[in-house]
């Protein structure tokens, strides 16, 4: 059963109910000792003022959530993009979140070369590097699930997320954010994970519904769907992760259609439940 | 430039247009050599008034679509499916298809144990060898998409068919359909269609739209989307494959509401410049 003291919920999961404020309130409220922020609520709110808010309620954070996209083959383009993630690292750091969940970027329709995209992803994040070392804030690679692939992430798979570590060899600041919706269908999960190790500096859960309507926003709450998530948890706990489980469902039809508290009422339950 | 004596489009592509003899006649009458009979359409058109439309047009076939879902936890539920199975290759063999087009099946939400239901999918594809044999069509493992993995197929990589066909050891009536769809995304995917190599036994074309909005049945016309198809052809080609090239799109929103002359125009068109 997960000690509650180890979970965090993700802004992402209360974004069309509450502002900034309200969903700290809401966190303070029910308990919840850890968020990761939703950058876009973030810079809507300010960046100090989300840290201050934070900080005087004494909730912790497990990420600040994302940046990237930096896979167009137009130089300019890659270059405003790798700024875009600069900036967001500065962010991070400044609202106190130990990593930056980057997002790849997807497939160009210029050029369609998946291959090239993957190697412009890699070689971006290597000019990152050294701002993200300057401002103390670890580049969270987090692979996504391949049905979003083309316009998201060309990162689909944590083998792929060690495969760019072992290639960047920055262990220090370069790590892997496991999501469990993108990667319970993998069968190479058990062993990418434990490869992984001590790279893994996230884990998000939620479900995977059978009856999936949507690409990006019909994330299941835990126990709803068809993941085996127990097994996952033990997976990454077995590879050294003893960090925050971070709840991030993005659920148009359900529950963000639902009261804050209702949802995190819901949550807690299943974290112990279904987790 | 593909050779139009290679191009067979399957059934499913005009589904709602056709019946089963409009489709032939559109075939013949716009002298596409090939296609890839869907069941449905088969069993309500009736096996063997197919069987003879078919033949007496001249029409070749690539293959029979499909069967499968064998993953059941449930004893009974098991074996009926792989009865099922049985009987679509009995119609594969009627309609003189070379293969059967298998759809492992997915996750049952009673156990959640996607390990245990890809077990059970080897084992029982191991069962159904002595029948495929004797009616003499391929078992054709068709990866999907992992975004059906829940529902339709828990074999989501070539990788993973390559490792059951290893596991079986049936070469001769074991293979894999490769579908651009399904795999275009994956990493591993030009070592595993080498690996893969004879056991290729069908190539399947559509494309990834941007701007996709449903998990089965948004596919695109090849050139619309962002797969680089003519690499993937490149590699099925040097892994020994040299036979049809099988147009496969479920689309809801756009082809399927289309005249089924301008789609096969559009199709030939497409498969000489963009596959």
């Amino acid at each position: 059963m997960l000690d509650l003291r180890r979970l965090s919920i993700h802004q992402v999961t209360l974004l069309r109910q509450c502002t900034t404020p309200q969903f700290v309130a809401a966190l303070t409220r029910n308990g919840v000792p850890c968020t990761s922020l939703w950058r876009d609520k973030t810079l809507e709110y300010g960046v100090e003022k989300t840290a201050r808010i934070v900080a005087d309620n004494g909730i912790a954070l497990s990420g600040y959530c994302f940046a990237g996209l930096i896979t167009s083959p137009d130089r300019d383009e890659a270059a405003k993009a790798r700024d875009e993630v600069r900036r967001a690292l500065d962010e991070a750091a400044a609202v106190k979140a130990p990593c930056l969940v980057f997002v790849a970027g997807g497939i160009d329709p210029r050029d369609k070369n998946i291959a090239d995209a993957r190697a412009r992803a890699v070689d971006g994040i290597a000019e990152l590097i050294p701002h993200a070392r300057s401002v103390g804030v670890r580049i969270a690679l987090e692979p996504l699930h391949p049905m979003i692939c083309a316009t998201r992430s060309v990162l689909s798979t944590v083998k792929l997320a060690n495969d760019w570590c072992d290639r960047l060899g920055a262990e220090d600041i370069v790590a892997i954010a496991v999501d469990t919706y993108a990667v319970w269908w993998d069968p190479e999960i058990e062993d990418e994970i434990a490869r992984a190790g001590k790279r893994i500096c996230s884990f998000h859960v939620s479900d995977w519904l059978a009856d999936t309507q949507d690409l990006r926003l019909d994330r299941g709450m835990m126990g709803d769907g068809v993941i085996d998530l127990p097994a996952l948890r033990r997976m990454v706990e077995a590879a050294g992760y003893d960090g925050y489980v971070e709840v991030e469902i993005f659920s148009q039809r359900n529950w963000w259609q639902r009261d804050p508290d209702e949802v995190i009422g819901v949550i807690k339950d299943r974290v112990r439940t279904a987790v």
